[in-house]
């Protein structure tokens, strides 16, 4: 997968100095993610520039840019690993402790009380702890964002930062819970001993097809919320994106023909959330035999990939593979969805390009906008599970949350999450 | 055990009302832990009166206190729930979130570029996470405080307890992480398996013999620190207290009789500290026969209680049993330390009153002023275990940092933390 890296490069203030060194990673290929002056000397400027690279930086590059009259490449800049360094979260206490009379409140014996009142009553430990504020965020590392099997501490980071997602957009404590080990039947084993502790469970990252049987288990398991969030939050924010595209070519999405390639984890949440909302026709291709008896049971139909781009009015791609779609093979009119990350089946703009009504990849169809909300109001609503209804509810919010033109809202605007959240509690004690 | 329960009393101004009050609660044979004023008007006073009761409120107290003149028993106070109320902690994200860059560097695709570096060197987690700075609280639930098994939910609010000093005495995350199984072995597994998320892991309130066997599978099969808080933070903040007090009666303590009541989980991580303090005469006396092994495998000897009262220099009780110790037993310049919570084998006055030369409880000798440093030490120095030394050092730090005349220090001063941190730090390190 492609990962950005920042090379720091000085150039002359003379005009055409910074265009050249544009122009010299034009030629290689690459695309510039980010520019920005991080230091102005008399008549020296140094730029962070952001680039998408394999997993080594290519040095010829920077002989390149060196060889341009009076420029060169002074670094990398540090800023991504700057914003990890020390990690992202912490926990933190909410009371106060500067009194030995706090101490004995807080602590022993004052807490003895507090934990006999909950042994009588489990439901005070809403009231009494931070339980009903608190999702784990679990994974083995088995699928750790396209890099595959990193390992679980590997994968740390991107726990972190979806518990420090689920502070600022909707003030969860997010619990990073990695587990060391890959059979799903002792995955599910190892969530059910630790989940008391929890209001919520969200998987993390696990790789299909062991994911589908850890969340079926733990969900057949446990009285409280589970979510696969490469699934289901998937599948809440490609379906809002959905009923905005439909809306916009006029043509109800019930209506469509849709056609999925690639029945992974994120493919099966989509499949799975579609038919539920309605959807009648439900084609899938996958190069895994098995994908296709879990489509099947789910409703939807076995194809292959030339039939549904021959014949669905929506195309759905979440394969990982680049450029996997031809730009030939977009019909008019079609609605194309490439949400392998960050390089999806199609651009967006070669599909608009070859005919497309309506396209989008999956750095703007992505499950940011999704997982905050769903688990905010299904902890509001002390919910024991996600129903289909709750995940509807929340796609129709994001929906009628876009901005004139867009697919899906701004993931930052916070509105959106409560207005989110709000619908899913609403929809949990409905059903 | 006895716990805080917290009446509020309404009495007129007139000289005596108080008085009278807390006559009729001394004649219930009830200690007062606390008095203050919370409201004040005209001719009135309300009393915050916290005293200390069995499970249930003694209901004939209150109409007692009613029926004296112009007083009356309006309600109980809600100090210690509303100290509880939505929990002692919560994670929170250290990294702001305002812009799109930042979302794109905490997460995805930034985030990618930070999980490649420590898949490629695991020690890259200790800085581009929390990782160095967390520790697991964990429970099963099987002897939450003097309550015995009741079970990990009800013991949250002391796992949240013991985050919260974490934070406020250490500046580290602790994590609370509920274990639902009794069983030894598979909670060692479970532990096992998502140790590699923390730091460092403490067990907490699990009941004696199951505790040993888990932390010593734990510590065989970790490559981190784990520590069975009631075991030896305990024995940290005993050995401090005899430091202090053979330096007291000018005795050394390796020359002592140190005589045990009790083995379960305290008495066995006092007694393998003093003997590897260098005690030469350890008894011990329990009421289950299983711990004579344990003791006798560490080099103490068997004894009984009456032996042990007669010949010891040194009584440490931790039996769970009050007033165990009958007051004419005690001989003179014996030091007596009765450490159950909240109810002593024997009050520290009466012990003194008969003879002891230093006599505690386990209100002031208390684990508190240990476990903190304990674990800043051994995070900072990457420590892959703890070791004697490191729980020497830290005893002798907590001696030297008592006030003239004290046993331990005072729990909430953060410099003592910081120096036992220090000294744990450099304990690791040579060791």
């Amino acid at each position: 997968m492609k990962i950005p890296e920042i090379l720091l490069v000085e150039t002359e203030h003379k005009p055409g100095s910074l265009a050249s060194v544009l122009q010299v990673v034009g030629e290689s290929g690459l695309l510039v993610e980010n520019l920005n002056a991080v230091r102005r000397d008399q008549d020296k400027t140094v730029w962070e520039l952001t680039l998408e690279f394999d997993e080594a930086v290519d040095l010829s590059l920077i002989d390149r840019i060196d060889s341009l009259p009076a420029t060169r490449v002074i670094g990398k800049s540090d800023r991504v690993f700057d914003r990890h360094r020390g990690g992202k979260i912490e926990t933190v206490a909410k009371v106060p402790l500067t009194s030995v009379q706090q101490l004995r409140d807080i602590y022993t014996p004052g807490v003895a009380r507090v934990c006999l009142s909950i042994r009588d009553d489990p439901s005070l430990a809403r009231e009494y702890t931070n339980i009903a504020n608190t999702v784990a965020v679990v994974t083995n590392g088995t699928a750790i964002l396209g890099l595959g099997d990193i390992g679980p501490l590997a994968g740390l980071p991107v726990m972190e930062g979806k518990a420090a997602l689920f502070w600022h957009l909707a003030g969860i404590s997010g619990v990073p819970v990695l587990i060391d080990e890959t059979d799903p039947a002792r995955v599910a084993d190892i969530v059910a001993a630790i989940a008391p502790g929890f209001g919520a469970i969200q998987l993390e990252d696990i790789a299909a097809p062991a994911c589908f049987e850890i969340e079926e288990e733990l969900r057949r398991r446990l009285d409280r919320p589970v979510l696969h969030d490469d699934q289901h939050a998937t599948g809440v924010v490609t379906l809002a994106a959905l009923i905005r595209a439909t809306a916009q070519v006029g043509r109800p999405l019930e209506e469509c023909v849709v056609g999925q390639i690639g029945l992974g984890a994120a493919g099966m949440g989509i499949a799975r959330l579609l038919l539920r909302k309605g959807v009648r026709e439900l084609l899938g291709a996958d190069v895994d035999e098995r994908a296709y008896a879990r489509l099947e049971a789910l409703g939807g139909r076995r194809s292959a990939l030339a039939e549904i781009l021959a014949t669905a009015d929506i195309v759905i791609a979440t394969t990982g593979r680049r450029n996997l779609i031809p730009p030939a093979s977009v019909r008019a009119g079609q609605i194309i969805l490439a949400l392998t990350n960050p390089d999806p089946e199609i651009e967006p703009v070669v599909a608009i390009a070859h005919g497309a009504a309506v396209a989008a990849d999956g750095k703007s169809v992505n499950n940011v906008s999704g997982f905050p909300g769903l688990f905010r109001g299904a902890l509001d609503a002390n919910a024991r599970r996600f129903s289909a209804a709750m995940l509807i509810a929340a796609a129709e919010t994001l929906a009628a949350h876009a901005p004139e033109g867009q697919l899906v809202p701004d993931p930052l605007d916070r509105g959106t999450h409560r207005a989110v959240a709000e619908a899913v509690r609403r929809a949990a004690e409905v059903g």
